[in-house]
């Protein structure tokens, strides 16, 4: 017969085993969302776009789920240090999936802005290896959440400077775009704010790495800005 | 004597109060920080701005404080039903005037790159009405959370959409300028951003609406995509 106590930790473990499964789930609708709302704008799928935008509504749910959990575990089982820090990170990093999730919702919405005529304007094939990036990034820190592997969280962090760079240059590109396109000014507006979402993608993720990193070691990362690093 | 139960209730009260005053604090920097990010970039002041990113420590610090402060409480005070509601209210929205600041600062982070010449950029003067929309916004809604105003809450929501329309319209006319004075067309990409960040600010403003009201009346809000009514 297993002891109070036992009974108590084993419980809590399924809590937590619970909490990371939902993690995991919307780290992988989130996933989903960023890939097909980048599909959808390069092919211009409005139809594609919409089911981003529904699908939202999934991942917000199970934030609530997460919420609900979490509090109920903070409050019955009462856990101290290490897992309390874990029950935390997981109603945080829940948090921030769901924006991330708004991200892609937003790229979504801007399909019909940017493909207003026939012709697909060039400038939005430098977008998908950006994505691709910030994807990645989203993909490898829940990774590391699940195996609370604070080296693999450590290295999101520093992948951030490199979206950053790729973000930088995107947004010169598209700038050139317009002065020798003026026609298209508004289309390629609406492009600099899905390059924006993909960085504050990669700046999410890198919170989420941040938090990762305070989960597994209770130690916090150095001074954010340093790690930032952006204007 | 009191008894036990009043004891626990009272220290409750205390910890609720306590909470209160760290939001409102935190609400207050937040304000301050839209009003100098806006100052700021009107008169091009650099130092303003740079005061600007380096106050938005203290609002990360307070989050912290909330953070760990309504843990403790659910942890130890186990609170039920409408108390319970009331700190995980604390706790979302002491996350979001946390992002509030986040924005404030990345308008602030902006001067530099709005203010390359001698000549100021016409296009800034429509911006500091749409701060003000937002800022009010942001102020009613934490007056809102103070005095558990579910009407008040309400209205706040309501003004988003007149936030939403006023940005529309930043958009239109940024953008017209750009085309007619393609010199500047970095400096207006900036502007863009700084009005989608006012623009955010107001959806913030309103994701706290949303909390104060399900606080108050254990109801939630109709489908959030309703209000937003935002492309």
């Amino acid at each position: 017969m297993p002891t109070g106590q036992e009974h108590t930790v084993k419980a809590f473990d399924q809590d937590i085993g619970h909490l990371r499964g939902l993690i995991s789930q919307m780290g992988g609708l989130a996933e989903e969302a960023i890939a097909d709302a980048m599909t959808a704008l390069s092919r211009g799928d409005a139809e594609l776009a919409k089911q981003v935008r529904s699908k939202d509504k999934a991942i917000d749910l199970i934030e609530a789920e997460v919420e609900k959990l979490a509090v109920r575990v903070i409050a019955l089982r009462a856990p101290m240090a290490d897992d309390l820090r874990e029950v935390v990170a997981a109603l945080k990093i829940a948090a921030v999936i769901e924006r991330i999730g708004d991200y892609a919702k937003n790229i979504a919405k801007r399909v019909p802005s940017i493909h207003t005529g026939p012709d697909r304007i060039e400038a939005i094939s430098i977008l998908p290896a950006m994505a691709n990036l910030a994807s990645d990034m989203v993909r490898d820190v829940l990774d590391a959440f699940a195996s609370r592997d604070a080296e693999a969280a450590l290295e999101v962090c520093r992948r951030d400077r490199a979206l950053d760079d790729f973000y930088n240059s995107i947004f010169r590109v598209l700038l050139t775009f317009m002065v020798e396109n003026p026609k298209t000014i508004s289309e390629v507006a609406h492009l600099l704010f899905v390059a924006k979402n993909l960085e504050r993608i990669g700046d999410h993720a890198t919170n989420v790495a941040e938090m990762v990193y305070f989960a597994a070691t209770g130690k916090y990362l150095a001074d954010r800005d340093s790690l930032e690093g952006r204007a």
